[in-house]
C-alpha cells in the first residue's frame, strides 16, 4: 500500500468510530505516540502503552461525536483534524475540542503520532 | 513572545487576510517552505523565494475566501488549518481547497513552513 492508500483507509476508520481497528491495522510495535502537555500519558511507546492510553480514554469520556477532516498527505506524513464533543464522566463537564494528528509511516507501518491543540 | 503567542498572531493575522504581514513579521531569513508534490515552488528558501512563491500565487488566483483553523500547538511547532475557495486566472476554474500548514519556531521565528494536502 502507498502511505496514501493507508492514510485514506486510516481516515476511513477513525471516521467511522473504528479508531482501535486503524491502530491494530496500521500502528507499528513500537509506535510512539506524543501528546502536546504534560500527562501520565505524554509519551507512550508501544501498542501496549498506546492501548492503556486509549482505555483510559473511554473509560473517562462520553463520545458524543467525532468528525475527523482529512487525510492530508507531505511525504511521509500524514494529518487528520478531529473535531470532538465530549462528557468528561469524572465531573460531567461536556466539552469541544479539535486537534490536528500528524502520522509518520515507515515501512508501511505508523511509527509516530504526534498531536497539536 | 511565548510560541503560543506568536502562534496566535500568526493565526490571526493569516485569518484577517493579511498572510504577507505574518510572514515579515515571523518568517526567519533562511526560511524553508515546502509544499507536498513537485512543482517550481516545491522547495523555497529564504524570503526572497517565499516572495516570489507567494507573488505566483496572487497574480494567478482570485481567491474568495479563506477560512484559517487554530493554531494547533506542540512544542517548537503549530499547525494552521485552511480552507480556501478560489478560481484560477488561468483557465477559470473554481476550486475548493483544504490544507494543514506546520510551522517549526525557532529563537523566536518561523524555520520552516510545510504544507500537507
Amino acid at each position: 500500500m502507498t502511505i496514501a492508500e493507508i492514510a485514506r483507509d486510516f481516515a476511513h476508520l477513525c471516521r467511522t468510530g473504528r479508531e482501535a481497528e486503524a491502530a491494530a491495522r496500521y500502528n507499528a510495535p513500537d509506535i510512539v505516540s506524543i501528546e502536546a502537555i504534560e500527562s501520565p500519558f505524554a509519551r507512550c511507546v508501544g501498542t501496549e502503552q498506546l492501548a492503556a492510553k486509549w482505555a483510559w480514554w473511554t473509560e473517562n469520556h462520553i463520545v458524543h461525536s467525532i468528525a475527523v477532516e482529512g487525510p492530508f498527505l507531505h511525504g511521509e506524513q500524514f494529518a487528520l483534524v478531529f473535531a470532538m464533543d465530549f462528557t468528561r464522566k469524572q465531573d460531567g463537564e461536556r466539552g469541544q475540542s479539535s486537534e490536528v494528528a500528524l502520522y509518520t509511516v515507515r515501512d508501511g507501518k505508523v511509527v509516530e503520532e504526534r498531536f497539536f491543540y
